[in-house]
């Protein structure tokens, strides 16, 4: 258990924020957050946490200071899958890594599949309307990965299982809703696509085990992401 | 030290795949290398090693077998990013990681903006006639992020020097002979600006500092790169 002072910048609307919040509450360390507005950051944010302006970020040792007045003695750190490595890294013991080096490779390597083939498709989907087929494309290859049964690497969760549940969550919630730009029906279609069709039974069955744990319950607000969905992402166009 | 059955499906020419050869050599690992010939691949490469038919990738584990004759009992792990964190688990002793948590999160934080960067940028320059401002910028943005001395993290070698050496030695001996996708002479305006200009004299230290490394002049063989290129990359274009 790391003893040193920890403050994690997040925002609930934000997926990449909700993966570190995870690794934290699976680590059991209550972390310090604090939260920061995306539509209206704080004018300290950039120059004294994230020059690139984004969450997550970790203020990291130093003294003991206000979270909006950051010590230039602690040490900032950015990115949400360098900070999921990073709190593996500081709570061994919860073993969000597993201790094989293949089995490493393997938390590794699904991480990238969420990165390179899940996330673009999705984005293109809800933000540019683009065809959903690229997504189920995705989600396939995504599928193949996981364990046949328990998590995505064996049967113990890992950073891997915290890198693609917030954007399993928010394509839950948003698709459902047929919140996206897209035209109308098609969020509701993919919705049943990927969360209804038997093809896709074994993410389905994934998704219910990680959301079913309480780091999920902790830091998932499903009103709250549909209200600031509705009111700010789209402004009202929906 | 592992003794399992290791073999680095590689290719000369590829800068991801010098990655891995490079962290190899920097863990004293004489791993039996398998050159693929990108431009007629075997058949049995994407079905019994990679799906997505890139290297790197590594057959690791199961019975010694012909390299040209994978066998199904061992784990195949691909991408670059993935294997250069397989070989640092693998040689522990070689210390291609930092033990702190913090160095190790520079480590892959410095890894990210390699990525999302310099790689884009360079090959935007190389690949489409984009402008090398942007290369600039990333490159000033990663030279920040070296340390003051020594390497990328520190004063040890670590597999953030490995992920982007094999890049910078592209950019080098290419720029230098005007050999891109771009007009006459911005290959060789870059390379000035970016190898001989004060404004990079930390990068240019730190890129004397990689190349002159065994593990360096074991993996990187200029003429051949630059014979590729002129023969097969550009087909005689240039």
């Amino acid at each position: 258990m790391s003893t040193a002072e920890l403050t994690l910048y997040t925002a609930k609307v934000c997926p990449f924020a909700q993966r570190v919040e995870i690794a934290f509450a699976e680590a059991g360390s209550n972390v310090a957050k604090y939260q920061i507005d995306l539509k209206n950051k704080p004018e300290w944010y950039a120059p004294k946490v994230n020059p690139a302006s984004k969450v997550p970020a970790i203020a990291y040792g130093g003294p003991k200071v206000d979270p909006a007045d950051p010590s230039p003695e602690s040490t900032k750190i950015a990115e949400s899958l360098v900070l999921l490595e990073f709190v593996a890294d500081l709570y061994p013991s919860a073993a969000l890594l597993p201790a094989d080096p293949v089995q490493r490779a393997q938390v590794r390597f699904f991480i990238d599949a969420v990165s390179t083939k899940f996330l673009p498709s999705y984005f293109a989907l809800a933000l540019r309307g683009e065809s959903p087929e690229k997504v189920y494309a995705a989600l396939a290859d995504v599928q193949a990965l996981l364990s046949p049964a328990g998590f995505a690497v064996g049967d113990k969760y890992t950073i891997a299982d915290a890198a693609i549940a917030p954007f399993l969550g928010r394509a839950d919630i948003m698709l459902k809703r047929d919140l996206g730009r897209y035209e109308p029906g098609v969020g509701a279609g993919a919705y049943k696509e990927i969360f209804e069709t038997p093809k896709f039974a074994r993410l389905q069955k994934y998704y219910a085990d990680v959301s079913a744990r309480p780091s999920w319950k902790a830091t998932f607000d499903e009103d709250y992401l549909v209200d600031y969905t509705k009111r700010v992402t789209f402004g009202g166009q929906k």
